[in-house]
């Protein structure tokens, strides 16, 4: 009985219960089955499966700073904490009716999530997803009424900040936590931003803040060290001249990629890759690709632009060169790729396919498939090290 | 007994042995003790101490994928892989007589290490410790003798490749390790470079190596995008018409810092922080400083640059805001300080004062202390989340 207690704990990297460290796991979300697969990237293997999260239909994760606990954020208003070592549900609180994704604060102290449904923002401390801030997202409809909107492009930033914008309102809203020093309470800092923003990303040192629009061709940014500057538009009339396409999924903003200078960004409605030079902010290329595109990422070295699609045509992944800016490679990893990515220091992706029930890693030096998991209608893919970077 | 046996591994973060993530985990190491303390960087914590890695006057860590093991470079050729859940030593090897430094690969499969005697580097297997591949590093003096010399600088690129310098040869080589392909070998490719570099960083994208060098007033950078090119001198005379200073210490250079699209540099022999435009590598500023640099490093959203210094004024460190280049804040940790390491998402930052037997933690928001760990001689600070990073 000692033994065999005790081995339950005392196991290697094999087990899904031994003392086993954190730094190369990951949780896939399960999307039709309401279940998380956790697995580890060294060995390419499903360590197990964690269900009863409900509708993960559009969900995202977040980590804790020790790297153990996952935050899940739910399509139902879920909010899901998971232990990856145990592999269990340790906290679940139904926290709206609709959400969109959220955010863990620099600290590691509080968990946002942004709502559709009732609109607005809600704060939860970390450990015992206790509420610690309602922020209700109020704003004056042009008849006169007050409303709450939808949030939309949550994310953290530097100085326990959240920052999101509002969709309905069309206003960026910046969220200080407290600090710790007593009566210290969440203040809000509203902006005017373009119309409709639906998705948003923060460059990776934290500073820039920019907002999609989904009711003009352009982007809103706000400079978080230069906030009296207010709100600029960037890269207006992109697509002036050019017929847009029906959108048929808005581009994941979260995924925009910055490389050498450069940011690569998913252009709506359109069958390209938009760059700007960082610098000024100017459109300075647009690189036709087979689809619209989703999600934007670059590989951690800089190397290459991997591009996922909008249905139709999702069952492809596209590979550019962030120097050439030429397309290399075009994948076929499985039906509808839904998302990927990229190991901490960038050696393999993790590509999920939902029709086709399976994840496949590839190499990202040969970009020749290394492995394949399968995953039951599997979307996002989350690794642990995201819990050491800023606005993710 | 059952249940005694089974509380060793059952345990909460509080515990040394229990279940716990590694992502807030650290390393620092006591120099004089030949000991190191595995400390928390959510609690501010020591949660115990390992001894017996020999002599560790000038040592440094990187961690395995999966942020569990550390791998120790002790001054006396040991390389000691320590397990940071069970607070022990898991393999040690003497592996030459004075080794300066190592690094781990892309895929975290290859330590290797580089030595000062007999100089050269040996490549080890990241499980066993086996010796995979030792590299002489030799070459020929000027009076036609063959000779081995000592390496620095050594660093991890993508692509599964390690970068170092030869400091009696003056040259800067490529190591690309094998693929797992089939007699796939290590491969070595040699460059020119300046005279006597001691030192090397590489950008965090991987692309720039670029060598301090002893026996001139300039830089040494290669472009492994382009290595064609070979290797370019940068910011030449950099100290031109100035009366260089003795040198007391000299400057780490994986401590320098890329913040806004600038490169902020310690200027060897005098007392600046030197400035320079990332796109042309011209010299674009030169900052004051109290005392000769030793790390000049960027808090995690580059607004500010930390400063510490040589002996004898090693006392104090200097925070200078990367906008404006001024100094504003000049901070006394303690007696000699030789290191400081930043939370991975950048809310805190970690100082070690030799010669007060402490570590100072830092808000990097209020620039006031929050946290004080008692330490033997406490040198270098190196938290987990180095096991994402590339290059470190």
């Amino acid at each position: 009985m000692l033994v065999s207690g005790c081995q339950v704990f005392s196991g290697s990297e094999e087990t899904g219960h031994g003392l086993m460290g954190t730094g190369d796991l990951g949780l896939i979300i399960e999307r039709a089955t309401g279940s998380l697969l956790v697995v580890n990237t060294t060995s390419h293997s499903v360590i197990n499966r964690i269900e009863g999260l409900g509708d993960l239909s559009h969900a995202s994760v977040v980590y804790s700073r020790d790297a153990r606990y996952g935050f899940v954020f739910g399509r139902d208003g879920g909010l899901t904490k998971v232990d990856l070592l145990t592999q269990s549900i340790v906290g679940r609180v139904i926290q709206s009716g609709n959400s969109i994704g959220g955010a863990i604060s620099q600290d590691g102290r509080y968990v946002a999530v942004s709502n559709y449904e009732p609109g607005g923002v809600k704060v939860f401390d970390s450990k015992t997803l206790e509420l610690v801030a309602d922020i209700p997202a109020t704003y004056t409809r042009q008849n006169g009424e007050a409303a709450q909107s939808k949030t939309v492009g949550l994310v953290d930033a530097p100085g326990n900040r959240f920052v999101f914008s509002l969709f309905d309102a069309g206003e960026i809203w910046i969220l200080d936590m407290p600090d710790g020093a007593e009566n210290s309470k969440p203040e809000v800092t509203r902006f005017d931003a373009g119309k409709a923003p639906y998705d948003s990303m923060i460059t990776p040192d934290g500073r820039f803040y920019i907002a999609g629009l989904f009711g003009e061709d352009g982007l809103s940014m706000l400079d978080l060290w230069d906030t009296d500057a207010g709100v600029t538009e960037i890269l207006p009339n992109y697509g002036k001249g050019e017929q847009q396409l029906p959108v048929y999924k808005m581009p994941h903003l979260e995924g925009w990629t910055v490389a050498d200078g450069r940011a690569f960004v998913p252009a709506v409605g359109h069958h390209q890759v938009l760059v700007a030079d960082m610098n000024d902010w100017s459109l300075v290329d647009k690189i036709p690709v087979q689809g619209q595109p989703v999600f934007v990422m670059a590989s951690p070295d800089n190397r290459r632009i991997w591009v996922s699609f909008a249905h139709p045509k999702n069952d492809v992944v596209q590979v550019i060169d962030s120097q050439t800016r030429k397309i290399i490679r075009t994948l076929e990893p499985g039906k509808a790729v839904l998302h990927m990515e990229f190991t901490p220091r960038g050696e393999e992706v993790w590509v999920s396919s939902r029709d086709s029930n399976r994840v496949t890693v590839y190499s990202t030096h040969t970009l020749e498939p290394v492995a394949e998991l399968e995953a039951q209608k599997p979307s996002g893919i989350f690794f642990t090290s995201r819990a050491h970077v800023l606005g993710l």
